[in-house]
């Protein structure tokens, strides 16, 4: 199992980390020994809205190949939403069987055409960005539509990570892995 | 209003979001123009368990003229709270007027000393480690203190950071920063 983390200039830092913590609790508590993640970004420096950076593993790599990919949100989705080249990257990731995003990383997924026509969500301030992109825009904390999973505002991407973790490890793992995170409030 | 936020390597990246998020929205969300944070370290090469990068603004740097100090925990309190060098550095911070911790950072500060006969908590499954360095162990979600804050495992950094906020700035800015965050289960 190979997980694309995207990362983005101007991105939300708790957008990014609130998924990143679940997901390889997969790894490092041993549930899924095999389960490897790459920090994808298409430009080299990466720093969150409060200036704090993040080191990619990779840019400008395709993204095709990778079993599962997660997008955070925040301002710079705004712009990203309407660069062609961003765009174009994130579009290789067209055969990757599970994609997700939290937050405005949402209308980054919908500016690459994978939203048409199926339920999703993203900050409550940005349902009306999201209508032009999807089929139908759900207020839900996480909207699954099988190949796709958006969520709902920034600490939506805890919920997010862990319905994710649900779905790849089962309800005993991610009970485990909720626990350890002290986090009380998810449900599946 | 300047604030420490301590890092160190092998800590939890959640455990240091989660409180950022909510603070530094004070600024960014423009309710306290006014507050600075910087980002400190004991040493130049941070990144969290799972090798995630974090640069500090400063390292080596005296603490006593802060005005708020937050550190986050993780693996690397295990044995920092036994590191002359580590602690010493940590005790530089008696001046300051509040200092927070998440999950393990109270070791970090019990180790300090910090926590002489006070109520703290910390992660559930380090109850007993922290119980020689306090006056009582509480399974409260966030222990205020006073002029020491503590709260319990790592997505418990966002109720922190929340509560900090509402001592800081008022119930009303915290409930617009919590709404902003999607954050609907902190309660005061």
């Amino acid at each position: 199992m190979n997980a694309a983390f995207i990362i983005f200039d101007q991105m939300t830092a708790l957008d990014f980390v609130g998924f990143y913590d679940p997901l390889t609790r997969l790894k490092s508590m041993d549930f899924m020994p095999n389960f490897h993640w790459q920090i994808c970004s298409f430009c080299e420096d990466v720093s969150d809205t409060q200036d704090l950076r993040f080191d990619p593993d990779s840019f400008k790599q395709p993204l095709h190949d990778f079993d599962l990919l997660v997008i955070p949100g925040g301002y710079g989705s705004r712009s990203l939403q309407h660069n062609d080249e961003f765009i174009s990257w994130i579009k290789t990731a067209a055969p990757v069987p599970l994609k997700a995003s939290v937050c405005s990383g949402s209308l980054l997924l919908g500016a690459a055409g994978f939203l048409k026509g199926k339920r999703a969500t993203t900050h409550p301030k940005a349902y009306d960005e999201l209508a032009r992109y999807c089929g139908e825009v759900s207020d839900q904390r996480v909207v699954d539509e099988g190949d796709i999973v958006t969520a709902r505002g920034v600490t939506s991407s805890i919920d997010l990570g862990l319905h994710l973790v649900e779905r790849l490890a089962g309800k005993d793992v991610c009970s485990e892995i909720a626990t350890q995170m002290d986090y009380p409030y998810y449900s599946s």
